[in-house]
Formats: structure tokens, sequence, C-alpha cells
């Protein structure tokens, strides 16, 4: 019999079997005070009683793996959760998750809980630990699965990561078939490995296709929407001081960034893409719906954080893990916010563009 | 001496002292095969060795406590969650993540997985526990603290949530003083109490105000933003049919709806707030970047998990809670989707508006 066939047990049948009030039921249901102990032990009892009746026959223990993430609040950890979710979800398995905030000390004090609990593998898609932390956590013997934007090779862990590299490749070489000569680069934090890969593609299509990017053309920030603004509202001023022509395109390492880039662009009164087109790189829930739609590198992010999940199981299994690096391929979503550049209007100090 | 200080522990010196080579101590810490059990054994004695030293002499047990989500893929479930950790890592808890992604089958497996580890109380986000399900979970005899948008006073637990009833009223108001009169709602699902009190709010403004809602106009769907695309379109569509004129204002139940206002407006050349007014609800992260950016009622989600949070180690430290339902404050931000309604121009069948 499927469990949603049997009869509901009610609150008020558990009263009516243990001889008391619907009040009391309720305060030992939820550990309230307030009830004798015989009475509590009673309800708890009947409570039981229809409980087991429920109950599966066979359990196997579930695992309990921790999730570290440098935040929360966004909506590409969400993606990373909802995907180490869907995998753990299906294998009895907990998710513990622990975020770091940017303070190393939370990393610290979240080494020392795995010390007081069960630990059964870990999934890190965090960049702020310390080598010293890396270490003291390999010392664990647990078995550990590293996701993009985490560090790099050094930690000696299996990753899983995107194309990082080609998806820059293909921002880029996009703006340069849309004729756009001018171009800049927002790029994440110079720590992280696929902001760093990101910069690293930008900054060689250019060259191969003899683009200058001038100084102050790649700036590195942060993967949010308040660096984004920042920077482009930098990269307006500084141009404008050194005479420079502004750029026709800005590629921006995140989603989040380019959001940013928007609005600052839109409080100087310059318009997507008739001014200044913008490409992304993500792909997140809400980016299709920015006006206008986003152009961007869609990264597989919750995919690569089930492989991450599924990859932890199989360690956790004592599996051997081949290959140790995987990248989950990237892809431009060509959207609104992409065009053919402006005519170049001469700058005050009557420099043409380059 | 701060911890930082001390010299660092590198793997070359785990190497050199266990007397073993560099990818010897890499498989070990990572607990990969290939090493005999002697050497597994002597290179974790020196890892060990190095770790003791750095080890704080007393700590307490941690606690272990549960989040049950409906869904970990939105900047809600980002908000709640780092609410959530932001008390638990000043008090030594781990967060024990879950999402039933709309499948109650999951909370049977949930519920399962409570009884093979352990768990010290549970933080409620979520609305799809059947009643059968909340009994099951209050059988635990396990603190619990419910957030909005759970469905209810039944469950007996204490809630967290937000005004939402006044944050409706302020939105309307605001829509009514600025001179709408037709005025449409997109409300969340008609299961979920946040929901049902905004909704039940927009009609008794409208209603106080002398104000018709006419048939469909006020559109029970989901929180998310394809709900919000799917229902503009029917709402227009609808109140062409109907010979109506078309609403000159909508108020959607969350900022994610909203985004798909925008989205589906912009599909029918239907400019905010020139056209149509928009306001959301939830003033999440990003929504301030939306163009034009959102009015919309500030709901103090993370607030609202930390309280939570505290709440319920509160009850773990065996604290009676009273009151026991909170409700923090709301409050309407008006930003640029908002104005004036254009003069109405009659529709086709030269209906006025009313």
């Amino acid at each position: 019999m499927h469990p949603q066939d049997r009869p509901q047990v009610t609150l008020r049948v558990i009263a009516d079997e243990a001889g008391v009030s619907l009040a009391t039921v309720s305060k030992v249901m939820n550990g309230r005070p307030g009830v004798s102990p015989s009475t509590r032990r009673r309800v708890a009892q009947v409570v039981e009683r229809h409980r087991d009746s429920r109950r599966p026959s066979h359990r196997r223990p579930g695992l309990l793996v921790d999730v570290l993430l440098n935040e929360v609040d966004s909506l590409w950890a969400a993606q990373i959760i909802a995907g180490v979710d869907q995998v753990f979800q299906s294998s009895a398995t907990t998710l513990a998750l622990s975020a770091l905030h940017g303070n190393s000390a939370y990393a610290a004090t979240w080494l020392d809980r795995l010390e007081t609990r069960p630990c059964d593998g870990v999934v890190l898609a965090v960049c702020e630990l310390s080598p010293r932390q890396h270490l003291r956590l390999a010392s664990r013997g647990l078995p550990v699965v590293a996701l993009d934007p985490v560090g790099g090779v050094e930690i000696g862990v299996p990753t899983v990561g995107a194309t990082n590299w080609a998806g820059a490749v293909a921002a880029t070489e996009h703006l340069i078939a849309q004729g756009h000569r001018r171009i800049a680069h927002l790029a994440g934090p110079t720590t992280i490995a696929s902001s760093q890969a990101r910069a690293a593609a930008f900054r060689t299509v250019m060259a191969h296709a003899g683009l200058p990017v001038p100084p102050g053309w790649l700036r590195f920030g942060a993967f949010d929407d308040a660096s984004g603004h920042r920077e482009t509202l930098a990269l307006l001023d500084e141009s404008a001081a050194a005479g420079l022509p502004r750029p026709s395109a800005v590629f921006a390492a995140s989603d989040r960034q380019a959001m940013g880039v928007y609005a600052a662009l839109h409080s100087r009164g310059l318009r997507v893409p008739h001014d200044i087109s913008v490409v992304g790189f993500d792909d997140l829930p809400l980016t299709p719906l920015s006006q206008p739609p986003l152009t961007t590198v869609r990264q597989p992010v919750r995919e690569m954080a089930a492989l991450a999940a599924r990859t932890l199981l199989r360690l956790i299994d004592g599996e051997a893990i081949e290959p140790p690096r995987v990248e989950l391929a990237t892809r431009l979503v060509v959207r609104g916010s992409t065009a053919a550049p402006a005519p170049t209007r001469p700058t005050r100090a009557g420099a043409s563009a380059r």
C-alpha cells in the first residue's frame, strides 16, 4: 500500500488515543514545557505507534557531505546548491552547507567543526582556503572534489570546471565579428582560476586580431554587480581623461557584473547595444529577462555542481577517479545586448579610434 | 601566537618527515588508492602531529540543524540560506540543507533520513509538507521554527514572517495615489499564507477605494518569472476579449514575477511605466538593477531567516518562545516602474475606463 493511501493520523486521533487535550498533544510534539513527564511519555508512545506502522523495514545510514562556498547570496551559489542537492536527494546524502563570506577565520571554524561531527566528504566551491587550510583538510583523509572557481591544480583533488578559455574566446570573437575594435574586459578576481582563464583568452584573441588593449581596458574586480558598475564608470572616466574614444563593447566576466555595466551605462545616458555592446558570462536563470536580453556565455553551473557531487560519491565509494579534471562545455548565447558598433565619433581631442 | 604566524606546513615537509614522495603524500591525503597501509599510516601520523600542534585545547560539539526549502534555485532561497548561515556561523552550528522541489516524496525521504543521523532542530521554509508529514516531524519532538511562506498557524510552531498585509496595502495604495483606477494583481500560489495575505490586502484596498477588480484581474499563480510572464499575457488577452481596457498598473506578488511581467509587456510593445506601471514584492539583491528599476515592497528575507535561526537556537537551549509569531516590517521602495497613468484610450468596443 502506498503511504499516501493510508488514513491520516490527525492530532485529534493522537489526543483521543492518549486521553489528553489537543493543546497537550501540540505542546508535546513541539517540545514545549507545561506537560508532566508521564503525559509526555504517553503521547509520545501513541505517536510512535502510528509512526512505526509507516516506517520502512530497512534503511541504510545516509552520508553527510560538506559543501563549502564563498557566499550563498547569489544565483551562482543557488545554482551550485541546486546541482549538488539534485544528486544528494537521490542518494540519501545530507548536504551540510557552509559559506566563508570572504573571511578565512570562518574556514578555520568550519575545519574545527568537521572534527566534532560526522563528515563523509567535501565539495569545495571556494578559493579562499589558505594553503595551510587545504593541508589541514587534506590531512583528514576525506574525499574532496573541487568546483570552479577554486584556485587550481596544486590542491591535488579532482576538479570540475567549465571551458572558461573557450567561452571567453567565443565571446571576444563574437564582438570582433560584429565589427568591434575597441573592446574592454571586466575580469573577475585575480586570484580565481576561471577569472584568469577568461582574461587570458580575451587578451590572446585581441592580440591575434591585432587589436590593442589600452591601459585600464582589462580590469580585474569582483564577480558582482557592484564591481561591474564601479569598473565601468572608472573605464569610461579614465578613457576620457586619456583622450581615448570610449570602448564600443564591454565583455564582463559574469552576468552579475554585466548587470552592473548596464546600470552604469544607463546612468551615463549610454544605450545598450546602440552605444556600447555588452557580453556576460554564466547565463544564470534571470539573465534572459534583462533589458535588453544579455548576450552571454552559458556556463552549465548546475550540471558542474551535479557532476562534482556524483564524483564525490564515487570517491566515497572507493572508486579511483580519472581524469582528475573535467571541463564542461560553455556556449555563446547571442541575445539583444550586442550589435555592430555605431560609427565612431571623434573625441574632444580629435583623436580617431584606433 | 596567532595561528597565522606559525610556519607553513607544506606537503614537502610532510613528505620529507615521512620519507616518501610528494605524490604519495597527495594520494594519502586525498584518500586515493595505490599506497601501502604502513606508508599510509606513517604519512597520517606525520600530518596528525603537525595538526595537533594547532588544535584548540577545548571544543564543544556543534549542533546540526536542518533547513528545509521548497527550492534552492532563486535569490529568495539564497537570501534565506544567507540569513540562517550568518547566525549558524557564529554558533558552531552546521546547516543541513534540503529542498523539496515540489515533490512530497522528497519530504518523506528527508524525514526518513532524519532518523539515521543527528538533528538538533529544523527551520521550515516550505509549504509542501502534508499534514501527515508535519505530524511525523512533530512526533520527533525536535524544536521547529517556520518561516514564511509556510502554510499557517495550524502546525503549531513559532513562525517568523513579514507584514505581508501591510506591504500589499502600501503597494496598492501607492498605485491608487498615483491616479491608477484599473489595477490588476498577480498573486502567488493559493496555498501559501503570504500569497493569500497579499491578495486579500489588494482586494480590500481596492474595495475601500471603490475600485472594481474585474474577473481575471486577480490571478493566482507561482512566485516565479514564468508565472508572471504567462499570467500577464493571459490578463491582457482576456481583458481585450472581454472588451475591457487593459489595466494601467500591475501589482506582482514577487520581484521574480515582476521580471516576467516586464518581459511580457515588452513582447507586446508596452512600456513600463508609460503604458503600464508595475510594482513587485521582495526587493531582492538584483531588483534595483532592473530596467526601469522596479518599485517594490522590501521584505527583509535575510533578517527573517536570521531571526528564525536565532529563535530555533533559543528553543534548542530550552527557552520558551514568546510571542510564537513574529512579523518583520515591510517597506515600499519607490523606483522607476510606477508613474501616473497615461490618459485612457477607448477600446475597440468604445467602452470607457471605469
